[in-house]
Parts: C-alpha cells; structure tokens; sequence
C-alpha cells in the first residue's frame, strides 16, 4: 500500500534520513514549489557532537535530540513520515519501506553513516557503539551497571573487567569520551563509589594510527595526547584491537587487558539502501556522487553528506565525513532544486571548511580554523560557545548551558540513571 | 552468596525500596550508630507527582528522577545495593534478592505501591499503567507512535481509535493527566499533524464513583470537573470499564469506544515482599504495621508507606497513599530507631495532613489546607511553586523550572520523542 502523502501537482522530493543534511536540505527547501517528504527511522534529529556527554551522563537525550515535527512547524510544503526505507526501486521512481511504499520525483538519500566494525563478527557482537542516542543511553547504563557490579564482587580478575575502559579509535569522538571518562574517575563516580579503590580504573584510548586526531595539525595532535595523559588516560597509539571476546581484549601488538567496558569508535560507514547498481557504491560502503550530488548512473537519485563520496582533485578521497560537509552539500542541493524547477544553471559544490576542533575533559580543547590553532582553555571555551551556538532550539540550548554551568562549579554529572537497562547482545 | 557490604559492629538496619518514605528514613538515620543499606530495582528515586508530565512530553525523565547515590553522597553509615528483594526469611533475619543474600537487625519495607487491575487480566494486558519512569516513557512514545499511525490511515474506524484517548480513575493522576492530554491536543499536537483533523480527537476521563478527587471537598471536586470540560475534557462519572480487548472499550453502563489509548489510573496495590505470615497482610495487598511502623507478628520487621496500612480511630481504613504519609512515618520511624538505640520511649506515628492538590492543564489547580480552599490561577500558581521546592535537586529544580516557563509562554511541550518504541504486551 501506498504511504498517506496528499497528492499534489508540484514534484515530489522525498528525502530520506533527517541527520544535519537532510535536515538542512528540507529547511532549503521551504520555499520550493515542490511537495517535500521525509522520513526518518527516528522522530527526531540528533546533534551528534554531544552524544558523549548523553553517554557520560552529563546531559539527558532530549538537551540533543529534538522532534522532527517541532523543527518544521509551518512549512507547509513539507511532511514526516516515521519510518525505515527499506530499498528503492529506480525503474519505477518508487520507494519501498516499513510503513508502505512511495512514488518520487526526486530522491534523496541523507542516511548518514554508523559504527564500521570493518567485517568483525566479534567487536560487533561485544563491543559498545555510539553514534546513536539508543546506543548513547547503553553505554550510560552499562559504565553505570558495571560499578554497581563492581561492588558486589570480591574477585580481583572481575573487578579489573569492571573497572578498565578502552575506548577504541583516536578520532575526536574517542578523544572526547576518553576525556568525559577521565572526568567521572576523577571527579564523580569515586563520591558515588566510596567503597572502590578507583586507583584501580583505568582508561585507554587505543589507535592504529601513529597519533590521535589524525586529521589536525601536529601541534594540536600532541596537545590533544598531553591533555589526555594528564587526566589520566593511558594513550596507546599504533595500537589496533586484535581480538575481543567480551572479557579479554588483545591488541595486534601483544598486549592483552581485562575489560568488560569496550568502546568501539574506530569507524564509520555510510547506511547504504538497497536497489542501486553496485557500481555506484564505494568499497567504504557510499554512495558516488558527482559535483551535485547525483548518484552515478541516476537522474533523480541523490545523496549527501556521510553516505556520499564525492571524488574532486582536491579532496581524491572524498569530504571528510563531518556535519559542515554534509550542510553545505545539503543547501547546495536545496538551491539547485530551486534554480532546475526556475531553468536556470546549477552550482557545483565547493566546500569551504570551517575548521575543525575536539574537546578534552573539562578545561582542555584544540581548535583549527584554517592557519589559526589555539587549545587549552580558550579552545575549550570555543568550543562550547560553538556548540551551544548550532544546537537546534532555544530551550535546549539554554538546557544544556545549565548542565554545563552546573556541572563545570560542581564538578558532576548529573544523569546517572539506570532506565534503559543495558544487555549485551 | 551474601552481598557485599562491610561487616560492623553496629546494628544493620536494612531498607527496599527509595521512594518518599525510604529516602526519608535512610536520611533521618544519617547520625544513627547503624549502618544503613538501601535496595532498589533502580538506581535513582522517582519524584511520582510529576511523572504524567513526563508522560505527556514536559518533562525529560531526569528531571523528576534523581541517582540514589548522588543524594548520599557523604553519608558514611549509608550503602546502596541496586537489585530486587525477592523474599524474607524472618526466622534467619535474612533476605534474599536477585543480587545475593543479606542478613539484618532490622528490615524496613517501603516497596510502595504498583498499579492495581484488581485482577482483570484483559486490563493488565491491555491498558497502559502510568507507575513509573519506564512505564511514564512508554506512554509517551505510544501517544506519539499513534499519531504518526494516524497519519497513514484512510480507514475511519482505525483513526476513531488512534485518536480517542480514554483515562480510567478520577483521582489526582487521573485528572492531572486528563488535563495535561488536553493540553496537548489544544495547542501542540495541531502544529506537529496539520494533516489530521483534531475535532475528532477525543479525551475521556472515566471514574467509577459519582465525582472526581474523592478526597477532596465538594466544592473542589465540582470545579476540578469543569476545568477539565471547559479543557474539552468527557468527563463520565458513575462509569466504569468493564470490557477492553485492546480496541473496544466497554463501560459498565453499556456504552462502547474504540481506543488504543487507554490509560489506567485507577487504583494501587501495595508492592509486597514474600515470606512474611499471611494474617500480616490486608485484603488490600497492604502490610498492616501498629503505630511504630511494625508489622503485625514481628519485632524487627517494619513497613511505611503506600505497602504499609495503619488502622486508627482516625483512619479505620488507614492512612492516604500518598508521600506526607511515608515520608512523616519515616520521620517518626528514623527518630524511633535512634531513640531505641538509646533505650528512650518511642514516638506513635501521628499524621499532620498538610492538605493536598492537583492542577488541570496550564492555569487551573484546586487546593485544600484543613478548611482552607482555593482554585483557578492562585491554585495552579501554588502547585508549581510547591512541587518545585519538593523536587530533589538543585538542578532539577532549574531545568523543571525552565521548562515550564518554556512551555507556558509558548504552548509548548518540548520532550515529543520515541526514544524508547511502545510495543504493547
């Protein structure tokens, strides 16, 4: 059956996925002549930064995720659907998903990406992920239940499990759950926890590469690494996960750990829908786009951002797989609907890059804007300043200060609940 | 295998359950020679009296749930074991849990209270209880699943039951979440679906005794109803329901409803332990305890609260289930067991009723303090006044506070997501 979308005379533009670009795309669009449909597996969008400190227990899920619906209110152009795309079918301009199916005139693929465990049944099946707020909410429970558990326990092989964290991938989502990490043994779970030793925590931060923050400058990648060694966390650079079974981690370079806390941010890959040619798919599993983000092979296939690779001279492997990126295609994208609906000539996409930043712990970040570098606290105060500035909603926005504020003179965190009990798979 | 908690010199008072009364005795004792160890299914306490505003997309649920031991923090007599008490062994002075074993001097229960279908398997099944944190998400995420349901139907029948919402029990919980649902449909969910037509969604509070709050006075009880009407709340009274298979809503006066939207509030039973003698406890699942808080047939074995019923001249059915009950038993149970420690004459529980409230939708309360009665705006104003210097937490306080003046300026309720999927039983 055909999904409930009143039936009008402008094209349709249906956009799948409302992460920064889809969302960014449908808000372009506002003013198009055209009927905008997206759906979404979620009823709301996720600020992804921020998803380390729902994680850590620093801010609650709705401080950085907010209702799709809200965000649209009055543009009557536009309609939610809830619901996953299961597979498109490019003959018949048709999608097929979980709520029924739908005719498109223009689509547009906005999916984003997720955990790339790179083919390892075993990480996938026992390591922790984080690029949701469902996934986010896990790892908040499970740090939360393994101190309980470490309570219980008298054995001294089970209260190493308990207490060592490794946090696999030196990215900035690694080196920023390293550092929350390195705050809650410092300053929250030992007033929680008075009956552990928590000498005895310990918090890794493994990468494969020779350095963490692989994407920034030097100077900043070995402040990024002295930040984190003063908080307490033991870097291991050159370092790759070699096998985990739940319990015991071995890195490829010999070294062996008791964890039940292992968190896995070594990767993404793009969340590819069925119905495409395999030729229009990456080997890092995304979509092949051209200057305007038309899939290779389609007239009125799109995609954007993290699930697109779009292969120019100056960047031969694709944009990063950042949120600017996937706006600027997005707005891109939104102004040449406008301009092919009005005949006139459509731009190419020019990515202007804003910079780039990480956060470490409390008082510590690093910051690139072009030439410019600059870390500590400034970079630390920048960084939030920024963040607070593209959080989506004013109550948010002054929820989330409040958190801040409150956290920063109270050395806490406040969200140590246990609602969603965590399982392991 | 016994839990492990120091072994020490000192009586081991042992406590289940966190909620008003729990909370409140653990702090009382805090100068007490004893060494106090609180058990909970959950890691925080749940402020209950803002829960359907959590249910109705106001509030977050870290705003009315605070971590247990972030509230103890300091307390050096106080542990905290998260895990569920299963059964008492009185003649060892030993319970057992799902976390172990654990022996006691002396053992309060203040479990409280949990929905009561007086045994009607259908409604257990089928209708949606509001008693806790996870239970407050899911309606949250079943109203707005149905909505967006809605959206996809053509089928009048299937719509008349997305949107007929039916509430069962005209006490304060009832009410209040009858009036916040009200709300909702006046002024959020028209923005969120201006593809749905919200004349025909239908709120209807049904009770099965002749008025609403039964509690309160006449002239409360009176205004509270028209309130509610004035709000496009169906207020049925002398009904109650009869049959529902989870679509069709029968009465016992003969009418028929389809509704998926069911929610019931209306009646608590005590949550009992096992173990205990079965003369111990009332037709109303309660532990009858003297006025020490003891139950009947043991010396060191006490209840309070929503579990606890204490038969008096005053109160030939007991007390009110409500937290000035537990939380004044608690008082008087704490000074008690100091008191024993240093052989003085102990206390008989007195109640001081304080009054009692509730608010229908974003302007209106009805409030009695002894003779005392007052409504409309003054009432409302002096709930949320109320209710903000009751909740735990600074922070909490801040945020809830933010949050009202959010949604009451903008007609808003900002929590609309599907974090946790609805799936009925």
């Amino acid at each position: 059956m055909d999904i409930n979308v009143p039936e009008v005379k402008v094209p349709r533009i249906v956009i799948v996925g409302c992460g920064f670009g889809g969302l960014q795309l449908a808000k372009s669009l506002h003013k198009a002549e055209a009927q905008i449909v997206l759906i979404d597996k979620n009823n709301y969008h996720t600020f992804q930064p921020l998803l380390y400190q729902v994680a850590t227990a620093g801010l609650e899920a709705d401080s950085i995720a907010y209702p799709i619906r809200k965000i649209f209110k009055g543009q009557y152009n536009f309609h939610f659907r809830w619901g996953e795309v299961q597979k498109i079918i490019p003959a018949e301009n048709r999608i097929v998903t979980s709520i029924g199916e739908l005719k498109y005139d223009h689509l547009v693929i906005a999916t984003g990406s997720t955990t790339n465990f790179f083919g390892n049944k075993d990480f996938e099946d026992k390591a922790i992920p984080m690029k949701s707020v469902v996934e986010a909410l896990n790892l908040r429970s499970m740090v939360l239940q393994n101190f309980e558990k470490a309570l219980l326990t008298t054995d001294t092989k089970d209260l190493e499990a308990l207490m060592n964290f490794v946090v696999v991938g030196g990215g900035p989502t690694g080196v920023e759950l390293a550092g929350a990490l390195c705050e809650l043994k410092r300053h929250v779970l030992p007033n929680d926890y008075p009956e552990l030793d928590f000498r005895k925590m310990r918090i890794i931060l493994m990468e494969n590469g020779a350095e963490l923050l692989a994407s920034m400058a030097e100077g900043n990648r070995d402040k990024a690494r002295k930040y984190l060694e003063e908080l307490g966390c033991e870097v291991w650079t050159k370092t790759g996960l070699a096998k985990y079974n739940g319990t015991l981690a071995e890195t490829n370079n010999g070294k062996q750990l008791l964890t039940l806390n292992l968190i896995w941010a070594a990767g993404v890959k793009g969340v590819l829908i069925d119905g495409l040619l395999p030729t229009c798919i990456s080997n890092r599993g995304r979509f092949f786009v051209n200057d305007y983000c038309r899939i290779k092979g389609y007239d009125n296939i799109y995609a954007l951002g993290d699930v697109a690779v779009m292969i120019s001279d100056k960047y031969p492997n694709g944009h990063p797989q950042v949120a600017p990126v996937a706006i600027q295609q997005a707005e891109m994208l939104g102004s040449n609907f406008i301009k092919a609906l009005k005949g006139w000539t459509l731009n190419k996409f020019d990515y202007f890059d804003k910079g780039t930043m990480a956060t470490v712990g409390r008082n510590k970040a690093v910051v690139e804007v072009g030439k410019i570098r600059f870390g500590g606290f400034l970079g630390w105060f920048a960084w939030m300043f920024l963040h607070l500035i593209l959080l989506v909603g004013y109550r948010n926005k002054i929820v989330v200060f409040i958190n801040w504020v409150w956290s920063y003179f109270n050395y806490d965190r406040n969200i140590r609940l246990i609602i969603r009990p965590f399982n392991r798979k």
